[in-house]
């Protein structure tokens, strides 16, 4: 039978000041699904890898079940398709976890019935299961999983992206510490309102973030890295965040927070040398705080979901 | 006795999804304010033109008077000054009016005393004269009448100011119908907090706008000149808002709204024929709405505050 694997990578959302707005995607870790041909019709997940067993066979309570689906559905494909998940990316980590299988899914499916079908299809699917897996369809993480680079999602329905451009030399470091954020939990803190004021500077800040990544201004990406909105309010959440994020700078970085809604921690430095050094003070400042060891990631900017191996026979 | 007059141009804030952010300078209509020594010490205003009798002489209940003592008590200069203030600007006009007063008075001032006193001092002295015009200080008027072209106040205090690049063609148009709104009630309208989802919408949407100044994608600034947050909440200020715009978008304006609080509106356009149709639909259905008359001016994003008149004896 033939099939295809593809793979999704970790990416950033938020962004500091991007609540739901911006994302990117990294280089490194990501999931793997492997689609084939099955008799019948529907969706069936045959294997997970790398869940700890926490996450669902059945396919219509697996995100990337779910946006596979949504895909078979979109596109009016009436055959059977098996799924074969390797997850790379820890749960409730606050690296795109659930995005990045709903993007490997679709991707992988797409390519296996040879549709080559439009991006935003793929990403209107994989959101299918990006709201099964986070309880929301926030798409500043399917949309940098699936198209790559940083992206800033102007409207999440009808889709419309912004492919912001990329300063030569600008690297994140990612930092995951042993806990768990459930995405669901961290948004019941921001409420439904927030004040004016806190609006204000961080639509002010986004805008003069998209200006430095225009202009290569790493000052201004660095003044701009604020969130006022919703680290703040999310802060109680990973023991020492304010210690980390002055550890980054302190050694260089731009600016840092949390990755989507923690407990990941990303940092954004002007270069290469820059990040191993802001990694190396993020790495021992998350494991000061918060026992059980950590992950750290040194990336550029990187490309979305891909295939990356197919077997035709 | 040497004189200096200097003139300070009207201001679009605000600009669709800016509030408090965002703001522009128009060629044509503005304040000029004439600075002469004087006798003693302080700021007198010795005459004001085009308020109809509605501005105070005295200089600390004056947008300038305030401006030009702040300037004077930052410089540490004891000279008296006296300033003839001519309003080109309508009162309560949503135009930058008492921004206006305030930019050409610390520009005239720090002319006649030759202090070349730098840019953020003068925007901070002006800051003060525009805290008694519009009941608090926001720097999204005074900042394009002194800077003039197209500004972002990333933070009001420190001040942080990003000069936004403007695409080749961008033209604006400002109709002013004959209804006056003041700021402060305006604000008023919109509490001190706002539905997030609102907020987020805002936040998109001024990133894209910046993407869209940055590339001249002139599709992309239309679809992101949307206010969420302000306007919705002031529409019952200007009767027939949605028609105005309506009728700015269906003569090819990118996007149209208030300019400021209001009553003023603004769009902007690709290029001067279509501000040129863009002027006279608009003018059309405000003059259909709103009794009175307008004044509508067409213009290229402008310059800021300047020098226009010296006398040396």
């Amino acid at each position: 039978m033939p099939s295809v694997t593809a793979f999704a990578p970790a990416t950033v959302s938020n962004v500091g000041c991007g609540f739901d707005a911006l994302g990117f995607a990294i280089d490194g870790p990501g999931d793997e699904i492997t689609a084939e041909f099955r008799e019948g019709t529907g969706v069936e997940i045959t294997a997970i890898a790398g869940d700890n067993g926490r996450l669902s066979l059945d396919a219509h309570r697996n995100t990337a079940g779910v946006a596979a689906l949504a895909l078979l559905a979109a596109l009016g494909k009436t055959r059977g398709v098996s799924l074969a998940i390797r997850k790379g990316l820890p749960l409730a980590s606050g690296l795109g976890g659930s995005a990045a299988s709903a993007a490997a899914a679709v991707v992988a499916v797409d390519a296996l019935l040879g549709t080559r079908a439009p991006v935003d299809l793929l990403i209107a699917c994989a959101l299918e299961g990006e709201r099964l897996g986070a309880g929301s369809a926030h798409p500043d993480n399917v949309v940098p999983a699936i198209c790559g680079g940083f992206v800033l999602v102007r409207n999440p329905q009808p889709l419309d992206v912004v492919r912001l451009p990329v300063p030569a030399g600008l690297t994140a470091v990612v930092v995951h510490p042993a806990l768990e954020i459930e995405t669901a939990s961290a948004r019941a803190l921001l409420g439904d309102a927030i004040p004016l004021a806190d609006a204000i500077r961080q639509w002010a800040n986004l805008g003069a973030l998209v200006d430095g990544l225009h202009r290569s201004d790493f000052e201004l990406i660095s003044r701009a890295l604020v969130d006022s909105v919703a680290e703040p309010r999310r802060a109680g959440l990973v023991p020492g965040l304010e210690a980390i994020k002055r550890a980054a700078v302190a050694a260089g970085a731009l600016g840092a927070g949390l990755s989507g809604s923690g407990p990941s921690l990303f940092a954004l430095c002007r270069d290469r040398a820059t990040a191993d050094r802001a990694a190396v003070a993020m790495t021992a400042a998350v494991d000061a705080h918060i026992r059980g060891g950590s992950q750290t990631y040194v990336s550029a900017i990187a490309s979305g979901a891909r295939v990356v191996a197919t077997c035709a026979s």
